[in-house]
């Protein structure tokens, strides 16, 4: 038996508690980690058409080596404009067709987007069946496997219908980002330079040294910037797992960003695109609105910048600033009518989830991010 | 102020208990009963277009007495047919042209269908806005709008997709059940007989006499029958919330029912003739079984007819050997493959869960059902 992989804890009440187990080839070494997960006779496995032919053999392996266990598959579109519940309806009839029943799981083998769904089409499968997160992208292994937010998304609103549903454990494979097209790799950083930015500057500064490291790949740095989000994502969710108040703050950037990438047609953007640009308007806000200084804007920026990440709007962007407010609107942040929004206010690292700001200040920033474009 | 109406609680861990208001014309007499559960400024009233022009106007009236409350309506179309991810789709579309953020509250006004699809749109909104329940049907009132089971049909199954999602109140105004058509109301009776046969004797004595007021519609027989029936449901879904064990028992003659529902075709059956069907099903299983004497048995069947409930497949139905086995293979109850069901077993007034039966027993009992078919 090898050493135990790294672990971190999801702590949750109710013996609901649960790992995330971090490491190279564990579906090699530790195959027994993902399917000792498996509590029923049955399990279905759902990913999409990239990943499949690069890691699915790999991850069916390993549960298929637990006797009496029949593992199902299921292949799905790729991408965000697929995150919605008429392709979520195709897992209910693979699992109807199959006969699985309430002790079956459901194993989410892919990004975000495969996440979020499959979690989701767990969540509500009989009114609820286990299932498990093995993310294969940086989004997914830093930030959308952990803490149980499923959903999809629906014309009018990202991510407007899903549900609170925790997996079973989490096990992040580090070589399956061996795959990863470059792209998809900048677009999880973000997510990774969002801890930084709202509750841990130590690792926003381990960041501003480590970002080239990570676009170079390098393991063991890359197995570090997993592991300290995952310990951020554990606390923030430990302390409030139905986002009543801080959780919120994992979503900077996301209210701007969400906009963006359904105003702009889901697709276009990778969700860690659409954040950072986000992020850099959250931040020229701060700025407008006095809370934080020019030092701090300036890191933020550079940041996003060493990360290979965008930070403004493109040239063909369609969106205005009506889009933006009607986009804005329906987030799920808005309280009786008022939007609140993530902001940074202090010294790096720190931000404050407020409805009570000018504004004047928003518009502003909005119109600015706009006034670029053709 | 008038005097408090009939008020049944049902509780529940981690201050989600809520209360059951019973009693003629409370729209009129409580509307503040209503109208204080709803917490945000905004409201979704869903409901049919059988309802709507009987009782939407009632409802709507009550809530808007309410300082700051906007309400929205929205009509569905009627039938079990229609309790599909596709019509609550339209509930979501509806809540997000109109801006309802995660503090609005949905009604649901109607029967089951009504309130299994709209408890379930809330439980997914945003993931999860509170509900209220106002049951305009009999089968409602005693049954489906208590306990916090939603969700809808899928075409290989009855309730395949949903949540457990309790409701902020139950507002049971048993006027509304004078519109109710002779043949909803005796549908409702299933559920009503169900609390006697599972767990509750006096209560099925008690129907053996007064069946016959319900049938005549007398109001102070139809609230002490709510009433009782609500207190057994509130006991078992305090004692099982999620259905681990004990609260399965509210399903006697379901597992059969669902199945005649579904291959007959939905809304050729109204839910509680299959039930009653299934019921009657169920109890000669138990008597085939040796579980329960000639006397248990005849009383079951005495007390169907008593309600003017169907205890046998008409003449006409599609319903086969192999399409029981088939539909009855997805039924919620499966445990890794092995089916479980409900079934009287000893004196009137005890039923178990199990599946440790003989399965010939079950089988001939399908075939004899089925044998009298054309």
């Amino acid at each position: 038996m090898p050493a135990p992989p790294t672990t971190v804890t999801v702590p949750l009440p109710g013996a609901r508690s649960y790992p995330i187990y971090i490491g190279p080839g564990l579906h090699s070494s530790h195959p027994a980690l993902l399917r000792d997960q498996v509590k029923g006779t049955t399990c279905l496995v759902v990913t999409n058409t990239v990943v499949a032919p690069l890691h699915l053999s790999r991850t069916v392996a390993a549960l298929e080596a637990k006797e009496g266990l029949t593992v199902h598959t299921l292949v799905l579109p790729d991408g965000e404009a697929e995150k919605t519940l008429e392709v979520l309806t195709l897992i209910h009839d693979k699992a109807l067709e199959n006969a699985l029943d309430r002790q079956t799981t459901f194993v989410a083998l892919g990004g975000g987007v495969i996440g979020d769904m499959v979690g989701f089409a767990a969540a509500i499968y009989q009114r609820g069946v286990d299932f498990i997160q093995v993310p294969t992208t940086v989004m997914a292994m830093v930030d959308s496997s952990v803490g149980g937010k499923t959903g999809v998304n629906h014309p009018l609103g990202k991510n407007m219908v899903g549900a609170f549903h925790q997996p079973n454990c989490v096990f992040v494979d580090t070589s399956t980002l061996d795959t990863l097209p470059d792209r998809e790799l900048r677009s999880g950083l973000s997510e990774i330079i969002k801890y930084g930015l709202i509750r841990d500057p130590a690792f926003f500064e381990w960041q501003e040294q480590n970002l080239p490291k990570l676009l170079l790949r390098d393991a063991g740095t890359f197995a570090e910037a997993i592991q300290r989000s995952c310990e951020n994502k554990a606390d923030v969710v430990a302390a409030d797992e139905k986002e009543a108040g801080v959780r919120a703050t994992l979503n900077l950037g996301h209210t701007f960003g969400h906009a963006i990438e359904n105003g702009s047609g889901y697709g276009k953007f990778l969700h860690g695109e659409a954040v950072a640009i986000g992020t850099a308007m959250a931040a020229s806000m701060s700025r407008r609105l006095g809370w934080i200084d020019e030092a701090v804007l300036q890191r933020t920026y550079d940041a996003l910048h060493l990360a290979g990440l965008p930070t403004e709007l493109p040239l063909d962007s369609p969106m205005t600033r009506e889009k933006f407010e009607k986009l804005m609107s329906v987030d799920k942040k808005v309280s009786n009518g008022v939007l609140r929004l993530i902001l940074q206010k202090g010294p790096l690292g720190t931000c404050v989830f407020t409805g009570d700001f000018d504004r004047q200040a928003m518009i502003d920033t909005i119109d600015d991010f706009c006034s670029e474009l053709g």
